[in-house]
């Protein structure tokens, strides 16, 4: 099968939001195992919209529209699609029974422009809204199907995940599986390198992946069952975690700040974070994560001197001698921001963020990471690339992953 | 003048990556009144690639193409475009020697697949590339423009900015100049109807968009100078001031954060934070912005009990009569806070980010924010929609702006 994504809405073509639908409706078809060739965004136009979707079908059997489902004029979707299919659109009063009660639920007044967005092309499988008015739909002729859906992500997601999945996943036959490892502390190229091999693969495929720091191995096979296609990942897996070892953290979908947390729960321990440079970013990072409270105590901003010395203990001699950048006030930091919280280990951060205070000797991306527990301390010294939040990005991992290699 | 834009990778297409090109070109093309009727985004395929930009001349005289410019056999829009403009590709020496140059600084072996990287079609003209290997390259010719650009943002925005803005800017003639007026504390419904007059205009237009409980009002205008249009919009600007008075907290480029900053500095006071559930966030946030050390002091993630008692000295009967998320915890830590660190402001934030630990009498949403100076210390309930990192962002916007009411 092979497919197109069609946005509509004039408020992407001049920039006003991020066309993310695209993306995720991209996965989702890579994972069905479904060809797609073209992307294609047009505004809320009858005659450009119409052109757009017949230049679609010439290329595709399937067409992903989203967007203009609304109660506006300017919302032509349905209808466009309606009229290619030479299908009448049709009232359906149960449906309008649901938006109105949706109106009622929501307190807000029933309008009668609502009214056309329970009409629908003849024939069209409906595909329920529980997170909004405007319900989709699915058409199908002459081998042909177009799949139309709202805007909101927030609406289309939970759509395309409860309805339209399935409904592809029994029309393509096949699908994607894939496991993904999560590696930290070797550089995509390098990992390349040691992977070659393998990424010349066809089944599975094998792909790198490099974010912030991090970089994702995924190991895909097309396959009808889960079961076919493991035997086929489940042996590369293996390979890839004999050669990267240590630096693999996890599995599939996971990050490092959950690793971490899972790692403390699983010990007892508890831990504080002294940040400097992050300023809050490593205790936000944790704290993004629900249930976290039992794991994370406390944190320690000390961006200025004197909060270095006053919160966590820091020595006045130690900054005037070694500068608050240094192995010795990041020990310091570590040391006392576990004394002061009394808790298991604590993980402290001081560098230069830039873009201004870098000097020839402590240049902007110089950054020392501590990590203290009861039996010792442990401190690194890093040179980031990148601009200020790149590199406060690539702290508050690294210092993530140091605080597991702590617990492990 | 009308344009396309044609983004070019597989990696677009298998959802690996988002199209944020596509939204920052079609921002930049609305701002100079460029029209633009579709996006596009095709894979690493000569013929499709050429299809695509076939496709796209047809209906635009300006098509400005992004990725595929790397040293791989699947890099191939700048062969693409030149086979379109019938332009021979010519190996320029002198942009070898600087390719070659920047691969010695980052300290890489330079591989001859790279030297493709310094081809470009007979007679265009070269965009110099500051952060990355591939320059790109503007070709003209029967009336028809090709911008073409690498894929990665921190490449090609600088690009696009320090060359192909000043290049459109004078083939187009008009551009549109715009002020945006930052609201925080109206929701964007009830500014909508406050403005409804306004928004009617078509020059100058008048729109809203709101963003994690913030609303930008943009006051656009289409002119050959910015002096013509600021006369359309100023009289605009005026009068949305003296509709939404206090709540405006900003013009154009800034953020809550970046104002508070400001309001501190001028007064020359300093700030301490107290965090609960937005851990970290409300510090993050202002060491996000360079030169926040001479403001921001230090900062207390306190996210548990204990923590809330030993660093900034909340008294465990407050904890025990009326909970961690309570008007009165939030007084302590703000003013604990504002103590401990010796600052002149401190705010704290508690409340329920959820998913768990809602109960029918503080359910997940809840947020008690407090500001405390030598003063007074003020208090506000709130009750916040949407999932925890919503909750969360909407606890830290609002804990700013509480600062910014106190120091203003």
């Amino acid at each position: 099968m092979k497919a197109e994504i069609l946005a509509v809405g004039t408020e992407i073509l001049l920039g006003q939001i991020l066309n993310t639908n695209a993306q995720y409706l991209a996965k989702q078809l890579a994972e069905l195992g479904i060809t797609l060739h073209y992307q294609t965004v047009v505004g809320d136009n009858p005659q450009r919209l119409t052109k757009a979707l017949d230049t679609a079908f010439s290329r595709a059997n399937l067409v992903i529209m989203t967007g203009g489902l609304g109660p506006t004029q300017d919302d032509l979707t349905k209808e466009t699609a309606a009229a290619y299919f030479n299908a009448p659109m049709v009232l359906h009063e149960d449906i309008l029974a649901e938006i109105k009660a949706y109106f009622r639920r929501m307190d807000r007044p029933f309008t009668d422009n609502n009214i056309k967005q329970a009409a629908f092309p003849e024939g069209s499988l409906i595909i329920p809204n529980h997170n909004g008015t405007a319900p989709g739909c699915i058409m199908e002729k002459d081998e042909k199907i177009a799949v139309v859906l709202p805007g909101p992500p927030r609406e289309n997601i939970p759509m395309f995940e409860d309805t339209v999945k399935a409904y592809l996943r029994e029309k393509s036959g096949i699908q994607i599986f894939s496991r993904t490892v999560h590696i930290f502390g070797i550089g995509e190229a390098t990992l390349e390198q040691m992977l070659l091999d393998l990424t010349e693969s066809t089944d599975p495929t094998v792909a790198t992946y490099a974010k912030d720091g991090e970089v994702e191995v995924r190991v895909s096979s097309a396959a009808q069952t889960e079961k076919q296609a493991q035997e086929k990942i489940e042996p590369v897996v293996d390979i890839i975690r004999a050669r990267a070892g240590n630096a693999i953290y996890g599995y599939d979908d996971t990050s490092v700040a959950e690793t971490v947390l899972e790692a403390l729960k699983s010990r007892g321990w508890k831990l504080a974070a002294a940040e400097s440079c992050t300023g809050g970013m490593i205790a936000s990072a944790l704290v993004d994560i629900s249930g976290s409270s039992e794991v994370f105590e406390a944190g320690f901003v000390t961006y200025a001197n004197r909060a270095k010395m006053n919160m966590v203990g820091v020595k006045p001699q130690t900054l005037e001698q070694f500068g608050a950048v240094s192995t010795q006030t990041a020990q310091e930091m570590a040391e006392g921001a576990r004394k002061t919280a009394d808790v298991d280990i604590a993980v402290s951060v001081t560098g230069v963020a830039g873009p201004g205070g870098g000097t020839p000797e402590k240049p902007v991306g110089l950054v020392y990471i501590a990590v203290a527990t009861k039996e010792k301390t442990v401190c690194r010294e890093f040179h980031f690339p990148g601009n200020r939040l790149k590199i406060r990005t690539l702290t508050m991992k690294n210092a993530l992953k140091m605080v597991l290699d702590q617990v492990k």
